[in-house]
């Protein structure tokens, strides 16, 4: 059976957001910071984060696969996340490492449940069998309104992968499913707004992660 | 919500057993007998039989795809069918033919649940999903000494998939698997001895085919 380790002690901290939210530019920062301190840290993705999860990745956001089902989205995700907490994730936290994931069991929730119509209640029993009783840590949600997202985004090239390319509507109902997980979790989840020069973001995201977690940060953000 | 369809009017008869049991010739001999006899006919296999599952299939029988948790397996043969059931299987019910499978969920309780030890409650939850209500119409179990089945695959060359791969003990206790479904699916499922001459095989299959289903393919063997 596949958890998340109840009794880990490292803290695993997912960055959930739309696209362009500026999720790995954060995480970079907070790494940095974090190893700064002089603290183990572990960055890692999903979909992806193994050799199998990664191609798995390459086949889910592949312009070529049309007209999946949300639900066998939602299958492929948990397998590849269960491959993922086994292997990388909960070994990490057994070392007592912060874990930072890029995108998690949120974007499950978000794509393929609120946006995709996948059966909620599926949703809840495949996080239950990859994570056990355990939930993140902490869960940042960066938010930007969608068009600013996109305009980022775009300035990556490369056209977008399949999730990127749909309409701006369909985004703007991404980040109400996103505010309403941080709504129903206010304490896993913290909303920061992401309009913010990106320095600024990352000192409100090193407080939190400071105060949540005691952890001796303010020094290496004192640092900077 | 996928589902087979519990009043599409075709009939899906899966072909189950282990490694060089038969399965291909004697579905590719009742496909021409059902031909013959102006039959609709339809045939796939699982993992597959959709360009996405087709390429999960690549990567679920890849040798390199190591230490994949029984679980994870499950997942992916689950959303691999249920776009096979959605894109290929229910049309075809739709339109009256017979589908023959090879390969359906009795593999997956084999090789993840009986062999693997993935959850079965979890399994009968993820083939509920795919299929609704509805069961394979027909299963026939081709019936082997594991020992005898590997050396006839082996005779195919390319060295075999990683579930090939593994050792006799493992496909006794998969042949035991099947065994176990026959036994506590009696109805659906019929075990034919597979160690025959193939001719004597195929004829028993059309003559419990023509029988269940009231086809009149008495004629296409006769014409033989």
């Amino acid at each position: 059976m596949n958890a998340l380790g109840p009794h880990a002690p490292g803290r695993l901290i997912t960055f959930e957001g739309g696209e362009g939210a500026g999720k790995s530019t954060q995480i970079r920062l907070l790494a940095q910071a974090l190893e700064r301190a002089g603290l183990p840290v572990a960055v890692t993705r999903e979909p992806g984060g193994t050799p199998f999860a990664e191609r798995l990745r390459e086949l889910l956001l592949d312009r070529k696969t049309q007209d999946l089902s949300p639900l066998s989205e939602a299958l492929l995700f948990a397998a590849a996340r269960i491959d993922h907490v086994d292997k990388v994730i909960l070994p990490a936290l057994r070392e007592g490492a912060f874990v930072l994931c890029d995108r998690f069991t949120d974007s499950t929730r978000a794509y393929q449940g609120a946006m995709g119509g996948a059966d909620m209640r599926l949703l809840e029993l495949l996080e239950r069998i990859a994570l056990g009783e355990r939930q993140p840590d902490l869960t940042i949600i960066l938010d930007l309104p969608p068009a600013e997202g996109l305009a980022r985004a775009s300035h990556r090239g490369g056209g977008g992968d399949r999730f990127e390319a749909r309409e701006l509507a369909y985004h703007e109902g991404l980040r109400r499913a996103f505010l309403d997980v941080a709504r129903r979790e206010p304490i896993r989840c913290r909303v920061i707004d992401s309009t913010r020069p990106k320095a600024e973001v990352a000192a409100e995201i090193l407080r939190l992660v400071s105060s949540r977690f005691h952890a001796p940060l303010l020094d290496g953000l004192a640092a900077r």
